[in-house]
């Protein structure tokens, strides 16, 4: 068992996995930015891709192991990683293949705001539009 | 019940919260556009954040809701929210008061790199300092 010190001053690499095994994983554009997707990466997913330089995730819906791109060709190689304070969140910074990184077609999963200080109901403000057509990229077999 | 469509497509704000009533909150800088740091929202913390257009966040480890820099004094002023796709991840672009977001000091929690394609034990390496001494900002009362 780890010390809080050692899990934040160390250079040992002691992920906090949490209950269901996984770390959270931020995906941002090592171009632009942005922030791309969230995903989230058990014991296995963090180890190819520290192995292979492409980024590999956990599905917490298909309980599945993925690599990022297998069915779009999407594919994001990562251009650097990094871990957080109490080891239980990853950065990665990415050149992402291909037109994007959401499956809805938009390069950012995050295309949408959130206006701030309103009062009353909220309503979403689009801020980016379709980058590839999710049905030719995601065709089935 | 709102349909896949609805959630990814639509204006409407709903949140789908986990099992413990949370989304996973991303910050970056809004001037470099590095992550800060990863935390977490409840209904009632998303709410404020939109109400105020500074962020409050909920402590998993407290089980409380908090107002980042409410102990520090580095609060986060709110430049622009966004929401994913499936609507459990938000992303906010902050303006980072005082020396930083970490509690260790550093400007952002992500203050250490995991390198890549290398065979072995994996050794992590420093990439920022201190931003300002955690125990003159974090004393206690």
């Amino acid at each position: 068992m780890s010390s809080s010190k050692d899990i934040e001053e160390g250079t040992a690499l002691t992920p906090r996995y949490d209950a269901n095994g996984l770390v959270t994983a931020v995906v941002t554009d090592a171009a632009g930015g942005d922030v791309l997707m969230v995903a989230h990466m058990n014991a296995e997913a963090l180890q190819k891709t520290i192995a292979t330089g492409e980024a590999w995730y956990f599905s917490r819906s298909r309980k599945a192991l993925w690599k990022k791109g297998e069915t779009s060709g999407h594919v994001q190689r990562v251009v650097e990683l990094r871990i957080d304070c109490d080891q239980d969140a990853v950065w990665l910074r990415v050149e992402q293949m291909g037109g994007g990184a959401c499956h809805t077609g938009r390069r950012s999963c995050f295309y949408r705001t959130v206006p701030l200080k309103q009062t009353g109901a909220v309503k979403l403000e689009f801020a980016a539009g379709k980058a590839f057509d999710p049905a030719k990229v995601y065709r089935k077999p």
